[in-house]
């Protein structure tokens, strides 16, 4: 069986997305880059590769597998929705399209079509304005995969860090609520899972951060770390999952402390993605586990204010890519550790 | 004038304190380090010494002014409490031998006798056994000083991030009603002052981390930050401060963003500390700015678990030494930046 290519769905094309795709794919010999199609988007493609004084031959194609052959010389690009969009000025139209990508990308994701998902930025609110009714683009895949949103776990993966949140777009004030001893084991597990079977780890270690800061000093700021977050992690330890904590999240992402685990569980969005953002700014991956399908992204956002000016760096774009196509080839059993 | 020595504390004699400070003293060339006292524990200090292989020449004084012509080849230690400790096991009378030392070394510094004050780690829970009831040194110094705890603040400095947590020792869910516009006025005035008065730095830039995700988004994921903290912000710009924010604390510490201000204000003690420790987990320094006296701190613990054993690194130790050495210089006027 041949491997198929991979999706990736182009993102708001006001946005930093385009760019970045065709940066990508005029490094896919120098970064080993797996094949992979656009869903759509020709003409933005080709119009944000001038930006940045790329080459870009694009070929429209009809169906993925034709984009195994022609990726070594032409960005493959399927056909359907495309247009004119001015670089750093989101509108309607561009959100359609955008949204218009997405839909197919996962579609053929979700048939094994294309080996994996990789999306490029959007801008929520915008799709928002155009039916787009998700916190994220984690949940569109979830549901596109008939999952419900708590199946999918967001992972960001550094260089030198995996993180995980354990909950994502509320107030810091919502956090203490919201985390149960039911989701830390449910979402643990989920990572476990994946961290073997997507990234290869024999017998995975997973540390969890504490809510409160020193873990609470024995109660003294906070009892939640030791009435719900100590009696959960010792429930996974019992099933034989290797797990450590609630540990002191200062402590927790230093030189020293990084090597002791595979990824780390925190409690909430800035917990999880200052430390991998302060180290891997520009290499930073968010990848979705849990699901049928790979999906991944790179974790920076549309970027309205430096598109189509040749400044974006693609590096996270590349690692998305790159560790897209990884994961599903070790789904696969096609990859060689 | 003759510039004083420094008065360094002790800490906890069963913790790593003692060992590096004989450390930086054996550096005091290579570093170029300021001259020193330490507020008794002879005994303690060449014992630490001895498990770090090092050689320990050690003057009993009874004065600061007599440690600075001793300080080149000797290291001068005030008479007074001492004894034998095993490293790793903390003890009672070892927290007595640590209040002692804070007790005398605050003192001198008060009294100007010592140009500024470095306190070596101590173990809060222990020292409160007998009779320390602050929640940490600086609000110890702070009293000493017959100020106000809100009047001292707490800056966490690496050596490629600043950072100053608006509320330190709490639970989390505590923090977002404890934000208020006037907690960050009172707090912004003494950083801007402090990075002025004690760090050289003209006109100081401040960056105010956000207490939600992404800001809060425009309100859709906690309100505190359109409510509370860009009016404070707005506020403290009116008076002529460099202030920016409330910003997205995720983005805030990139390698990018870094270089665009001195301090960053954050809320809540791990959005402060973890993007220090994550990138300068060896030579952190805790400084207490709005005081009469300067004083400093190695940014680690006791780590009793690594005592005795020639593993802890000076590095912290050391550059608390000389900074608390330059911003006393500064505020003497005696500093060449």
């Amino acid at each position: 069986m041949d491997f198929p290519p991979l999706a990736v769905s182009l993102g708001d094309p006001a946005g930093v997305g385009p760019e970045l795709i065709a940066a990508a794919w005029a490094r896919r010999e120098a970064e080993e880059l797996p094949p992979f199609f656009v869903a759509g988007g020709a003409e933005v493609l080709q119009a944000a590769a001038q930006s940045r004084g790329i080459a870009l031959p694009v070929a429209e194609i009809f169906h993925p597998a034709e984009a195994l052959d022609l990726f070594g010389h032409v960005l493959p690009v399927l056909a359907g929705a495309d247009g004119k969009y001015a670089p750093g000025t989101p509108d309607r139209a561009g959100a359609e399209l955008a949204l218009a990508s997405l839909s197919e990308a996962t579609a053929l994701t979700c048939t094994g079509e294309a080996a994996a998902l990789v999306t490029a930025p959007i801008a929520k609110a915008r799709l928002a304005e155009v039916g787009f009714d998700y916190p994220g683009q984690t949940e569109y895949v979830a549901a596109a995969c008939s999952y419900a949103p708590g199946d999918a776990v967001m992972m960001l993966a550094g260089t030198s860090l995996r993180t995980v949140p354990l909950t994502v777009h509320v107030a810091l004030k919502d956090v203490p609520g919201l985390i149960t001893a039911a989701l830390i084991e449910r979402k643990a597990r989920i990572v476990a899972m994946a961290l073997y079977r997507d990234f290869g780890i024999e017998n995975p270690r997973i540390a969890v951060a504490a809510l409160n800061p020193h873990a609470g000093e024995d109660g003294r700021m906070g009892r939640e770390d030791i009435d719900v977050v100590a009696p959960a992690i010792a429930a996974l330890a019992a099933e034989g999952i290797r797990i450590t904590g609630p540990h002191s999240a200062d402590g927790l992402f230093t030189a020293h402390a990084r090597p002791s685990y595979d990824a780390a569980l925190c409690m909430y969005h800035d917990q999880a993605l200052i430390p991998l953002k302060t180290l891997d700014f520009d290499s930073g991956v968010n990848v979705t586990l849990g699901l049928p399908v790979i999906r991944t992204s790179p974790d920076h956002g549309t970027a309205f204010g430096i598109a189509g000016q040749n400044i974006a760096d693609p590096g996270a774009m590349i690692a998305a890519i790159r560790m897209a196509g990884e994961c599903a080839a070790r789904r696969m059993g096609l990859f060689d550790d």
